[in-house]
C-alpha cells in the first residue's frame, strides 16, 4: 500500500516488465530514480548481455530521464505518510521457520562492484614452471577462498553478512584448455545490516587483494564501487503491523530482508549512495 | 628434418592455418590423426568458439577423414628412420638460462578435461544464508586453491608437474552479480614426465572434487578423460645432436619439453590414449 498525496499523474503506470528490465541491471532499487540517486553513469550502464541501457527503459516508459539525469528529486519524502511493500521472501528462511507472515525490521545494505578484473600473463600450459607464472584464475580462487573463511570466521562471531561472487569468466577471446589465464572477471559483493561491517568486510577484501597481487605478480582492477546503505523500518508501523497480525491469529514474528527493496529508499532519503 | 619412406604423395601439403586451427582444439599432437589415435568423438568435437569440428578442417585439406576416423594407421612408423623436429621453445627457460639451442630429453604428456561443471543451486545473493547455500563458485574455488597447494608441496618434493584451468565461466544465460552461481564449467589439465605422477595427481584431484561436493552439496561432472603419455626423446638421435652441437661450439645442454609435439606420437606408436 503506498499513500503519495501531491505526485498526482505525474508517474506513468510502469509494467512487471519494466521493473524485470531495470532489475537486470543490478540496481539496489527502482526507486533510486524517483529519489534522484541515479547518476548518468547508471543511467548509461551497459548491460551484461547488451540489451538495452536504463536511460532508454525508462524512456520508454515515459520517464523525465533528463531530470533524473540531473539527480532530481521527483518525489518529495515529505509529501508520502508511508510506503509499505507487500512481498514474497526471497530467500529459504520463513519456509524453514514455517512461517506464513513475517513483518521486516531492516534491508540488508551492500557494497558492490560490477566488475573486479585480475590481470596476471598468458602462457603456454605445458611450458611455463609454477614459479614464473603469473596465473589470474590461480590467484582469483586464492581470493574468494580467503573471502570464503574470513566470511565463516565472522559469522561465528555472530556479524550479520553475506557474500557473494555471481559472476566469473576467463576471457573467450583469448582462453584455451592449454593456456595460463592471464585475464580474469568477476563480480563481487558483500551484503549486511550494519554498515561498519560492509565496510570492514570490504577493507578486508581490499587487504586480500593486494597481498596475493604482491605474492602472484597480478593486478585487481576495480570498476565503481556501488554502496547502498542499510534500512532500519519506521519502529511505529512495524508495532502496528505485528498488532494487526496478533488480532489476525498469524505470527508477529520479525524478519530482516536479505535482498534490496524500493522500500530502503523511501525510508532513507539520505540513503548514502556512491 | 623427417625422412619417411614410402609415403610419398599421399600426404597433401599442409598449410600454418592448417595446424593453428586445428591445435586451437587443444590436441596433444596433429600427428594423432596419421598413427590412428583420432575418434570419430575427436574429429566432431565442438570448438570453444562453435567453429568448424576437426572432420571439416581435415576435409579441407584433402586428409581422408573416413580412414582417420576409423583409426586406421595412416603412416606405418617402422617405414621411418627418423623423425627430427625444430621448434622455438614455447616457455621463459631457454632464455633465463641464456640458452640459444638445447636438445630436448623428453615431452611431458598430461590429463585433461575439456570441460568439469559444478552444479550447485542458484539463489538470490542477498536471501540466502551461508549455511543454505550451495554455490558452485565458491566450490570450485576452493578445489583450485587445494589443487594448486598440493602442485606446490610436490614440487617441493621434487615431482615434475605443471596444472593449469586455462577456462573458466559462470553461465552467462543464468548469471547475474545478485545471484548465487548455481553452474560453473572449467577446464584442469595436470602434465608431467611421468605417468605415475599424472595418474596420481589425477587421483588427488577427484579426491578433492568428492570431498568438495559432500561439503558444499555440490556435483562435480567430468567430460572424457582425454591422456596423452609422456614421451622420451630417443637416446642415440640426443647423443648425435649433442655431439653436433658440440662441434659447432653451442651449448649441448638438455631440456624437457613441456609442451605436446609431433615427435611424441613418431616416438611411441604405442602411445597410450584414453
Amino acid at each position: 500500500m503506498t499513500e503519495n498525496h501531491g505526485v498526482g499523474g505525474s508517474i506513468p503506470p510502469l509494467g512487471t516488465n519494466f521493473f524485470k528490465e531495470l532489475r537486470d541491471y543490478g540496481w539496489p532499487s527502482v526507486s533510486s530514480a524517483l529519489f534522484g540517486f541515479l547518476s548518468p553513469d547508471d543511467l548509461a550502464a551497459i548491460h551484461r548481455n547488451g540489451k538495452r541501457v536504463p536511460a532508454d527503459v525508462l524512456k520508454s516508459c515515459g520517464a523525465a530521464v533528463a531530470r533524473i539525469g540531473r539527480g532530481e528529486q521527483l518525489l518529495d519524502p515529505a509529501s508520502i505518510a508511508a510506503y509499505l511493500e507487500l512481498h514474497i521472501e526471497q530467500g529459504p528462511v520463513m519456509m524453514a521457520r514455517d512461517l506464513p507472515t513475517a513483518v521486516v525490521t531492516g534491508i540488508r545494505g551492500c557494497i558492490r562492484h560490477r566488475s573486479v578484473r585480475c590481470r596476471g600473463e598468458a602462457g603456454h600450459s605445458g611450458a611455463v614452471p609454477r614459479w614464473l607464472r603469473r596465473d589470474a584464475l590461480f590467484a582469483t580462487a586464492e581470493l574468494i577462498s580467503n573471502i570464503d573463511e574470513h566470511w565463516r570466521v565472522l559469522l561465528e562471531r555472530g556479524l550479520d553478512l553475506v557474500v557473494t561472487c555471481g559472476i566469473i569468466g576467463t576471457n573467450p577471446d583469448d582462453h584455451s584448455m592449454s593456456r595460463i589465464p592471464g585475464d580474469v572477471t568477476f563480480s563481487f559483493e558483500v551484503r549486511s545490516q550494519n554498515m561498519d561491517t560492509l565496510e570492514a568486510f570490504y577493507h578486508l577484501m581490499q587487504t586480500e587483494c593486494r597481498q596475493i597481487g604482491n605474492s602472484r605478480k597480478v593486478q585487481f582492477e576495480f570498476d565503481r564501487r556501488v554502496l547502498s546503505a542499510p534500512a532500519r523500518m519506521d519502529e511505529g508501523w512495524v508495532k502496528r503491523l505485528q498488532d494487526v497480525s496478533s488480532s489476525l491469529g498469524l505470527p508477529t514474528e520479525s524478519i530482516q530482508s536479505g535482498a534490496g527493496h524500493d522500500a530502503a529508499y523511501f525510508l532513507t532519503p539520505e540513503f548514502p549512495r556512491e
